[in-house]
């Protein structure tokens, strides 16, 4: 047969998808799973913004402008005045999904074999936009100690290279739930200006932010050339299943060149184009409920968490993610364990293995990535299993 | 400024969209504009699919399977069986439109440098999609002489070379509108067979042909571990908004290599997959209405195009596109000039140029593409609007 591509090989598998086999078999013997593992919001999607796609009359379902409805755009530019981001709508690109915005991103922006500078832990899908387009990610450490607070920027200059092209970023954070501070964001903008490098700026979470709000990249001065925002309403309005995102920069090349991009794949999904324009129309406090549960869920979580011996958890300040540093020997190891070899009560609970998360080997073996998306009942009964798991665990380190 | 990504300058604006302002222009001046330049049809999308849109229950709009929905997944297996093509639902991935499948194919076969043999004039965007994964697309020039029959199998065997990976065919042609015979389909397969190549079979227009059935790829005997096929119900339910699409290979290896860029991008769009899978259950006669309709046109379009003096377009036995050859000294020009400087009785049409479709320089000049998604109505006026012009247009050659 004809060979499979390098970069096909190369590709990495989803870290947390790979356990998914374990958790079927022990769905099959009977055993309840709770799933922190996975960026599932079980909040239900706002009734509102599915009525408008059941309502909407659509004799034709077209190809919509590729850049997105020109009417949606124009309620995006409302959506981030109301961030106190200023935008026109010829800022402003939908895309399938946040996924597709770093795609044009890393497609328009750099070359292969660029660099781009990412804190570790990080959102383990970078690395396959990453080798899809050739880039390659160099990981700056973040610690758990001081609860993945931005590297000091000399640890971003000691990386730089005649390759280095663009710093990423995810804030708040998935996977640590960090929410980078007004100064980080400042001193990472003024790192960027000093040595011509693009900042892209995940913001999948704005909305939830629990210890004063995010800051956009779209709100640092005098980086207009620079600042490529990938966003998404998949977490906001608990509509991942919708995929639609926004690719949103103020430089108009960069803005022109993913427009060509844009162009070949003829239009984002029309028919949740609507559900993301109606979002916009949800009563200004719309995110008081959601935001006010998921911090909650965050209290209890993190509190449980530090009530365990040996078990460590830094209070995430947004997004709803957390990463926790148990007594184990391996977190792959253990969380294929959880699933395989352990139930309490006839439950377990299904985590990420930290390791996906960093681009340095050997890292995140002590450490998990919970996800705050079951109510509080099964958040604590998660709790209660994991509490009894690492007393049984075989590969317990003290 | 950060430098914009080489392949981003290289990506080619699509030469369909380039004359959009010059129409707009036109618009602006109160003229009518038949837009016979894009492949949107007309056709209401049916309402059963739409309603199964509106009538599902979704109370959280979760990722579906990066593959897509199972429940669709078994769905089109019964579709394809009916068009005599057998499947199992795990060599099915939902994707984003046929775009996305094409993408997905190129990463996961081919390395940046890898040649791909097209037989030109092909679709535009496979430029873009060739752009984005560094691979080269090598046109073999079919001949409006002979209504852009495949050529003959020793032009593809002249330009092998050792970076040869891959022969890409759309059947029915989009833009030819040409219908493949079992023989050439046939002789493709050796072809591929033979030298180790992957085939790559666009099936977009399938159930859009008027001179017999057109023949899938994956019905080639022998051949499952080079035939990938793209599909999508963009064009076959009048839903291109949708953007939902199919890749499909009976070669486990490239399935679950093309797979993990599925994952990466997390799922297909979920809203449109519902509308997919109750595409399926539309009533087994659902295309003989549409098919009958775009027949009517075809022969309004080809006859009158030919009764034009210095005009010659073949007859196309599929999907919904023609190439005419026109006493003209440039295409570009020609259709620019349509919009910019000609109306007849306060109307004009906008034309596709030929040369974007070519991959060889300097082919098309003579040649451009009309796509019948217009009423017959429509058309007809817009043959009056096309005999007019070419006997005023000032570029005419004879």
């Amino acid at each position: 047969m004809p060979a499979i591509s390098t970069r096909g090989q190369q590709m990495p598998p989803s870290p947390i998808r790979k356990l998914v086999p374990f958790a079927e078999a022990a769905k099959k013997k009977g055993i309840k799973v709770y799933h922190l593992n996975i960026g599932q919001p079980d909040i239900e999607t706002p009734a509102a913004i599915l009525d408008a796609v059941k309502k909407a009359n659509i004799p034709v379902l077209e190809y919509s402008h590729s850049a997105g409805n020109e009417s949606y755009r124009r309620k995006l530019v409302d959506y981030y005045a109301t961030a106190g981001i200023s935008l026109s709508q010829k800022d402003i690109m939908i895309t399938a999904g946040g996924s597709e915005a770093i795609q044009f991103g890393f497609f328009a922006c750099l070359n292969p074999g660029d660099e781009v500078i990412v804190p570790e832990p990080f959102y383990a899908n970078y690395n396959g936009f990453a080798c899809a387009a050739g880039v390659k990610i160099v990981p700056i450490t973040s610690s758990i100690e001081n609860g993945f607070a931005l590297p000091p920027i000399e640890s971003f200059e000691k990386v730089l290279t005649a390759k280095s092209k663009a710093i990423l970023i995810c804030n708040p954070n998935n996977p640590t739930g960090y929410l980078y501070s007004k100064q980080e964001m400042e001193a990472l903008g003024e790192l960027c200006k000093k040595h011509d490098l693009y900042l892209f700026s995940d913001e999948a979470y704005r909305e939830f932010s629990y210890t004063g709000s995010a800051m956009s990249a779209l709100s640092l001065k005098g980086l207009d050339k620079q600042v490529v925002m990938m966003d998404t309403i998949s977490k906001r309005y608990s509509a991942c299943g919708a995929r639609i995102g926004a690719f949103v920069t103020r430089n108009k090349e960069v803005y022109n060149t993913a427009m060509k991009f844009a162009q070949a794949r003829l239009s984002p999904p029309g028919l949740a184009q609507i559900l993301g324009e109606a979002a916009v129309d949800l009563p200004a406090n719309f995110f008081d409920g959601p935001k006010a549960e998921y911090q909650a869920r965050r209290d209890l979580l993190v509190t449980r968490l530090n009530q365990m011996p040996g078990v460590f958890c830094p209070n995430p300040g947004g997004a709803f993610y957390a990463i926790a540093r148990l007594p184990i020997d391996d977190s792959d190891k253990f969380c294929q364990w959880l699933l395989e070899s352990f139930s309490f009560n006839g439950q377990t609970l299904m985590l990420a293995p930290a390791t996906g998360f960093y681009g340095t080997a050997g890292l995140g073996k002590q450490e998990v990535r919970l996800a705050y998306v079951l109510n509080l009942a099964s958040i604590a009964a998660a709790m209660d299993c994991l509490a009894s798991a690492l007393q049984e665990y075989p590969g317990r380190t003290h």
